[in-house]
């Protein structure tokens, strides 16, 4: 696939990687980084990450024009009404995508056309880390991982296969998945992780801090990820993270009730049939 | 620190690793690798990791000549009885330590003088992984890690401070604590961590593996371990284990409430102080 011009809206780690991928590999010509913060902009623009830079206040029809797809890459609470906002200044028929990690809510609120007759179609990449901002960027955070394209009964078929070449065009693999079944699927892989990783360093006592070693690392790592992101996220998935943790807490519990009781044999096959799930995943 | 002999019984990651830093170090000239099966020793010996191959049902007395200091790194389980049988082998007075993650039981078992006037005093290098065997040994896998030293009323000073020396030798930063207090301990940090692992790594459903990322990866990666050696841990370390599980469930639950109240606010706020916690301890 190659476009001459695309936006990336919200230059992060994310949205950064979107831009270094779409250049090392010829798929846009031109990349217009939009974003609040100037600041951040010309960093992006400094790690090439875009080519050019645009602030949210500066004349977006200008920057607009031409751009054939526009990736919002901020946090989810600020996707829907960016994307309504920014479709009054876009080209008529401009699709638009996101990168937020729930889907649900966002799907329904850009259901149906947009100003100028633009569309919205959205994706989430299974992509990024604890860590956050351009400088860590990479342009291949997307090879080989799975990128979801989240169709509604209203999405035209052209535009699931102009995303998908996109995505694919970056070097992932993608999947095709209802908003609401990717948010109870992201309940599951991504976001119930995330509340244990947060529950585990909120429950170290102080006094032990120093007697944690990489198992404690590894299991609580995620809860160095950005509290404003993940609360915005939780919040966007209450129903399915409700329904995970209580899920949760029943395997948990049944693990302490094999502890308590001292079943050697019974305990053993837990830890053995989670063994073969964990590995089954790789590292 | 410098010793003629030191004995290895179990020469998987922790005693291969205990072996190469030795050799590595100089602290021993011969390290006398003892076992239930020789072809592992065999290994153990092709990586250089031990000097000289004993299996359980060779002459022990003979290979215990000389020997110093024995570290028994079999799983929790077997520990005390086989230092009760070695010491009737051993020279008098030799020093038996272990490398267990849990050391409550095993002081208590082991405290006071054993056959030969042998004396025992626990030690746990805070090191490993989920990964197991000699194959994955390191001579650095002690080098600024911390490893403690559980003394009872009962030890003595001179075997507290050789058995001290020794792991520093090995590059560890040693910290002595009492046996139960080590237990309690390294519920929160270690045996914690496992069981959350080892619960999240259950409740994936199988319809979701593919949609796993790093994150699902990082937090669920302690489930790869040894089930028979953690089934073994937790059964020691029952009554903690208990404590820290209905502690961390009622994180969990605190959590689950402000997602369920939707309260922006208090869950952002419980989310940085997470982020502080868990960025305090480094990578």
């Amino acid at each position: 696939m190659q476009m001459k011009s695309v936006a990336i809206v919200g230059v992060g780690l994310i949205g950064g990687s979107i831009g270094l991928a779409a250049r090392h590999r010829g798929v846009a010509e031109r990349i217009v980084g939009v974003g609040r913060n100037r600041e951040r902009l010309e960093k992006a623009y400094l790690l090439e990450a875009i080519t050019e830079i645009v602030c949210l206040s500066d004349n977006l029809a200008a920057a607009l024009m031409d751009v054939e797809l526009v990736v919002v890459c901020t946090p989810v609470g600020l996707i829907v009404d960016q994307i309504r906002e920014l479709a009054q200044c876009a080209q008529p028929g401009t699709l638009f995508t996101d990168g937020g990690s729930t889907k649900a809510s966002i799907a329904e609120a850009l259901d149906g056309p947009l100003a100028n007759d633009c569309r919205f179609l959205g994706s989430h990449p299974l992509a990024g880390s604890e860590k956050t901002g351009v400088a860590h960027a990479r342009s291949d955070l997307f090879e080989d991982r799975v990128a979801m394209i989240t169709p509604t009964d209203n999405s035209r078929e052209e535009d699931v296969e102009r995303l998908a070449a996109f995505w694919k065009a970056l070097g992932s693999k993608v999947i095709r998945i209802a908003p609401d079944e990717h948010d109870r699927a992201m309940a599951s892989t991504s976001h119930m992780p995330h509340a244990l990783a947060v529950a585990l360093a909120a429950s170290l006592p102080d006094e032990f801090t120093k007697l944690t070693g990489s198992g404690f690392g590894d299991t609580s790592r995620l809860a160095s990820g950005d509290p404003d992101m993940w609360q915005q996220i939780f919040l966007n998935n209450q129903q399915h993270m409700g329904d995970s943790i209580r899920s949760f807490s029943q395997q948990l519990q049944q693990l302490a009730d094999l502890i308590e009781d001292a079943d050697a044999t019974a305990l053993e096959e837990y830890l053995t049939q989670a063994k073969k799930r964990r590995d089954a995943l790789g590292s």
